[in-house]
């Protein structure tokens, strides 16, 4: 093969996140600038005015090999990436006669999925996902919901085994909640584990494009085999917004760290309309949950599938110093010609200080 | 965002469905009469003869909001909606000195899929899904199958451990039957569990237009702990009909009914091209088998993902009234901006009369 | 139906690959001569030079039912079609002081898919998938890579649990090994179980090229209930080669071979972007381990499903005689109007000799 031999495939990355979206929904995705190295090599070969042009030399294979590692290079070395706006934080709840009150605020913002790339966002209080409820079996939880979108809207308590009227399916269960209205939620958390919160009106667009959130209920009691020293919940999201995890594309995602001799307690959810299967190096992951219900044994993998609506709890016990991949092996989910993109993060396993 | 704002993604439930169709494989999918509302407002409009046209003011954000409500609410509402031809309807078998008889038809009909939504089916006996078969293990089961098609055709018997000549995959176990031509099969039903039985010829197209349905085994002893009141096979399809339960788009699909305290055992069968993640609401289901056999030990969840040629037999404990959405967790295959469609049922708990 | 109507969707085999590949990665794929026998028949009823055209007749209904069958038959009576080059063949490694050492090298070949389709493949030794590695838990391995492609590359060890140099990642945990440049890697081998072997650098693009193989280990004290008389890797693909099984398309893929009585253990790896739900005709298959780490109970099915990354081992008890069928139940991966193709095998049960 010649020096100058073009790559097999030129398969670009912003070809690949638009391919990505258009198996999901077939809708335009703003493109990341990363992306843009491409028009600026161009650029540079333009020839000055006045002169005709003159071929610049091919560049060696090398070269080439040396452009495509920079790329590849630039976005690890970026991570993790600080954009604006940070998805799923855990959110303080009022208390009210014991009752513990959510007020989310269902509205359209911009949102920086990576560096420079804005999208349109429909939001729970400006963050995708919207906050992260944690609240105990048996608390009193109350929801108010104000929409402030441009259609209606109601709130699923995904997994969560509700009274009827509490279920948020309009027209089954409720009206729909108009825009510039108002509606509350109130019940009784009937059963614990790991949980979501999202639209489900219009719900192919409304979740697609930010209406949703984990919904965490702690146990009662808590089973002494899951106790955990870092309980990380990873929303995986595949819709208008690209390949994400927790509302951001790598370099832009967020690692999840621990000491060596840690247990960690990943909370896998996914809010996307594809499977994803998730794959972490260096160690296994020991499966004990299935949507939210202790599996009857635990099982152990390397690569767990998840698929839409689904979640998966692992425990993994950190015991292999270092930085270790974790990303969806749907390759084309998590890397491209111009680096790792998307679905991807680490796992930081840090040495034990004596 | 002003109050003529557009929606955000203007993606049309037809257009819903073709893409759905098209990542199934890419056919041409006879389109339902309600995504027709766009062009009747189209329609009117246009200016009165002779006159020129005058833009009509912008409807409200308001207005809008509640002429997409209105759609998911008529939807909703016509639940469950009367079309013509029901599937899977369990068939009584002839009985000659002992032998279950079961003649089948394969031939074309139209099939109204959703109410005024027809497509070319090719079918057992006239149903989508063909007739339920439901027989015990060990019985004796002859199954004559006529050909009307147009193309050769024969019938694989998905999940039962048959001898070689009775597998039904012409070339290796059998010649093709012909169109116009006749062929027998007969054995003794060797295991129990949630089969199917479905064509294994040209079976990329023959299944996808309907040549298949549901082979369910009785135990010779039944398991105690798998008693239910209701038992309820569920078809699942995403080929050239849509996304289907049981042959029906939603509104047209069947609701599951029971009554508070009853257990209702549901069959899953996927019998198309993606994966679907089926969701219950409001009570999780226990999973008690796969493909027809015992999982080792019960697991429950709330979102079961069932791919192709999969069975999975779950127990729902109807232990929260009300009507409850079912439905697979890949939004697009279940809701547009039109309201649900497709893959949507109910499961309703009926209070117990004292 | 009238005799001569057209078949009803006329999707050819060529179209049905090319989709297959364009919902991966939209990538060309060259294509099936087999695929051409429609321009054939078309070239014979050219007229001859100098005459008018006279249109034939048209076909019978029985006619074009004969035709398909043919082609479906030819398809099948070709099994095991021969073609150049054989992947995941067991690669015997030098021995280096107590070191078992095996030399990859990769490079660009041209790879015959099916008979007559070759197809541009990036291999490890000229095989796809590479040369299967198999190993003992515990055993001293050394890998030397020498890169001849035209662009950088690297190994991950996919499912073993290595040290944090040793996993393959670019720029997280070794630098690229740039073209015409060697890499070593050395370890002990950690954790028994199906694992793989695959490039982690622009690894959509590399990995669906071919730079992938499979690596075994052997467990140091080997459970009884896991013997096995024949083991058997089987390696699903769905990228720029079309739909694979070791590396090639029916009717160009391996049969399955046992007698009467054996216990065949299959080691599933799925190495492509889509799930694949392996139906197995005829037996039931009992799965022991995921990812390499056993189950902690078997179960059985008859159809699993194998996520990208994943590997599931099954054990079947060949106890059912004759040739059954053996694919992907996604029906557009495994066949077309055409006859079988892509992800479809046979287990051979042969009688015992006495």
């Amino acid at each position: 093969m010649p020096d100058d031999a073009p790559l097999p495939h030129p398969a670009t990355r912003r070809s690949f996140i638009r391919r990505g979206a258009a198996a999901a929904v077939a809708l335009p995705v703003v493109v990341s600038t990363l992306g843009a190295c491409g028009e600026t090599r161009a650029a540079s070969k333009a020839p000055p005015e006045g002169k005709p042009a003159v071929p610049p030399p091919p560049p060696s294979q090398r070269q080439k090999a040396d452009q495509m590692d920079a790329m590849h290079e630039k976005g690890i070395k970026a991570f993790p990436a600080k954009t604006e706006g940070q998805g799923n934080q855990v959110m303080q709840p009022r208390v009210e006669n014991g009752v513990k009150v959510y007020d989310l605020t269902a509205e359209e913002i911009q949102w920086e999925v990576e560096v420079g790339r804005k999208v349109k966002a429909w939001t729970y209080n400006r963050q995708v996902p919207g906050p992260q409820i944690r609240v105990r079996e048996g608390d009193r939880v109350r929801v108010n919901l104000t929409n402030r979108l441009p259609e209606s809207t109601a709130i699923h308590f995904h997994g969560l085994e509700l009274p009827n009227d509490q279920d948020g399916v309009p027209f089954i269960t409720q009206p729909p909640v108009k825009p510039g209205e108002s509606y509350t939620y109130e019940f009784t958390v009937p059963n614990a584990g790991s949980h979501m919160y999202h639209s489900h009106h219009n719900a192919a667009i409304q979740v697609g494009l930010g209406l949703l959130g984990a919904f965490v209920v702690e146990p009662k009691h808590q089973v002494r085999a899951h106790k955990a020293d870092v309980d990380y919940v990873m929303v995986l999201n595949d819709g208008y917004h690209g390949y994400t995890l927790n509302g951001k594309g790598f370099p832009a995602t967020e690692p999840v760290v621990c000491t060596m001799g840690q247990v960690v307690r990943i909370r896998f959810m996914n809010e996307g309309m594809m499977i994803h299967p998730m794959h972490l190096h260096g160690m296994h992951m020991t499966v004990i949950a299935k949507d939210g219900w202790d599996q009857p044994m635990p099982w152990k993998c390397d690569t767990l599938n998840i698929a839409p609506g689904e979640r998966w709890d692992v425990l993994v016990k950190a015991n292999n110093p270092g930085t270790w991949a974790f990303h969806c092996h749907i390759l084309p989910h998590a890397e491209s010609e111009h680096g790792m993109f998307g679905m991807v993060t680490a796992l930081v396993v840090k040495p034990a200080t004596a």
